[in-house]
């Protein structure tokens, strides 16, 4: 469907329109993982609330909950997709969380969803950002960008950072950070648009394409320093290339694995150990929701440096539930201009 | 030459014997990397010493500084095989080190050494052990084990952990300080006489031969509750059978390389980028070297360990230094017995 029609009653439509997993996914999820369904509209539940969604996330982490593979968490067949979300609470029946209030949780891919107090993160203004900047800078890529590079990089005034997908949701807020943190930032990012974005918006101090033929050359060239710190957020050969140009003590924060399709089994690759002791590096894999006692601290950060212009937060919005199975695609190819959003 | 014959001088020769370098290694170094010479006995350094050998160490490190490729360490081509060692003052020129004191520090190959203070360690004390063990449990080895362990392990009591060369000079050490803090540690070696030593004499609670067929399926067997901490030798093959029973928020401490000959590639091996994220591990090189700060804590523990019994120090000691360019075969080969040493 593409257009919502408003109704006299709270709710915009008399059914909701979900979004649901109909297979597991091999590799990047493709259209036919998802169905479009109808259904009731869900009622508010005891101890919970009734959202109308207004704008949701498409991540490249859904291709691990996707995946038949064991992975940190799942999105069992059957059910609406999960995807983090900006709501309205259009109804509730838990103290803390009033009608009329926006709100970030999860909600899914659908128009309407009915969640328990687990499902809601946190109430969010309004006046200081628009809803899907709530889901990106100001959201979980923001807290990620923060706690990745602050905490694992733990970046030090000179040193040399360099960021895989540079321009993506999580990129562009490391490279805001990296400014303020006084580093030298290099971005990979694929595509003259994007190169350009890295160079003239997000501030990166150089940016290169990541599929070109000399890049070792052209990355060794960008950081005659080395690399103290390896914000990765793709894996693969992308990772493979600046390896080499890890300098002693550097630190690789291990944010994501957007350029390997698929890892059952796991592909094979330069292996690490070596380069491990010789140069003394410390690596940390992480996810973001282990860490929410660091996140007032993150949010209150972030916030100042969104405010006051230092923070990018440029995001694309698809319009209606009918684009959502295709948006993993089209995310995965690198075609979106900012931090994806599906607008239901 | 296998006989030292006293001399009425304070030198027990007349000419000093020396294992020198005169080629790159491929690999793990065969005999032919070295040559046996004969020289002068070197007079006392302004500001050093001039030290007779006890005894030196034959280190798995050695590969890497007899290597082509980049390392943390390398001994030139021409130059007397590095290597630490025990030394009895014979001479001083430095106000803090005095004839008769028996020192640890960097000697070499050879019988006689003339060296500055940055190549003299600290005193030890033949009453406390002989002198081989203060070049291994109570020297850089058993540094290693508790740096690593300690720091970059942070055992928790009713952890599991896995070591790899589990009866090495490393290993025996790791596990004694892991029965004394509470883990359950299982020791990965080759060979019945080893599989016992673990068993029986280092306190491992499980013991495994990593060249058995089914290596995975023991492993599993062996650590039902998951691996939080691999204290990795070895790298390759071996670690690549850990790496799946590692548990969410594992530690992997990357100690040695031994299992991989070559690293000029890197060879391949299952990436790991993908595991660090959904297990939130963090993966550490050191080289004890940067870690001097940790000294004096480490070897108080260590020694407090060793006399009351609770720290294996097995050695086994080569005759001469006719048998030194050989000794890295035979170490890397797995024939030793504890902590290998030459009596020059």
């Amino acid at each position: 469907m593409t257009e919502i029609k408003h109704l006299d009653s709270p709710y915009r439509q008399a059914l909701n329109t979900e979004v649901r997993v109909i297979r597991r996914a091999d590799g990047i999820p493709a259209p036919d993982v998802f169905t479009v369904t109808r259904g009731p509209i869900p009622s508010c539940p005891d101890g919970g609330v009734l959202v109308r969604v207004v704008v949701a996330a498409v991540d490249p982490a859904m291709r691990g909950w996707l995946s038949g593979e064991s992975n940190y968490l799942t999105v069992p067949t059957g059910d609406v997709m999960r995807a983090e979300a900006i709501g309205e609470i259009l109804d509730s029946r838990h103290a803390d969380w009033h009608v009329g209030e926006f709100v970030y949780g999860v909600f899914g891919w659908q128009h309407y969803a009915a969640v328990g107090p687990a499902h809601l993160y946190w109430k969010i203004d309004l006046d200081v950002a628009p809803a899907p900047v709530w889901l990106g800078a100001l959201g979980f890529n923001g807290l990620t960008a923060w706690f990745g590079l602050l905490h694992y990089g733990r970046p030090r005034r000179g040193e040399t950072l360099v960021v895989s997908t540079a321009a993506g949701a999580v990129g562009s807020v490391v490279a805001g950070l990296a400014r303020e943190a006084g580093l030298r930032s290099i971005g990979l990012t694929q595509g003259a648009e994007k190169l350009n974005r890295c160079r003239a918006m997000l501030g990166y101090d150089a940016a290169l394409d990541y599929t070109a033929p000399d890049l070792r050359s052209a990355l060794a060239a960008a950081c005659p320093d080395g690399v103290d710190i390896f914000y990765d957020n793709t894996a693969g050969p992308i990772a493979d290339a600046v390896f080499p140009l890890l300098n002693r003590g550097a630190r690789v924060v291990q944010c994501g694995t957007v350029s390997v399709a698929n890892w059952l089994p796991a592909p094979l690759g330069p292996r690490r150990e070596r380069a491990m002791i010789v140069k003394r590096l410390s690596w940390h894999g992480f996810v973001i929701s282990d860490h929410r006692d660091s996140f007032p601290e993150a949010l209150a950060h972030l916030k100042r440096l969104f405010t006051t212009g230092s923070l990018d937060a440029q995001t694309e919005i698809l319009d209606g539930l009918d684009a959502a199975p295709g948006a993993l695609q089209y995310l995965y190819a690198g075609r979106n201009r900012g931090r994806l959003c599906i607008r239901p």
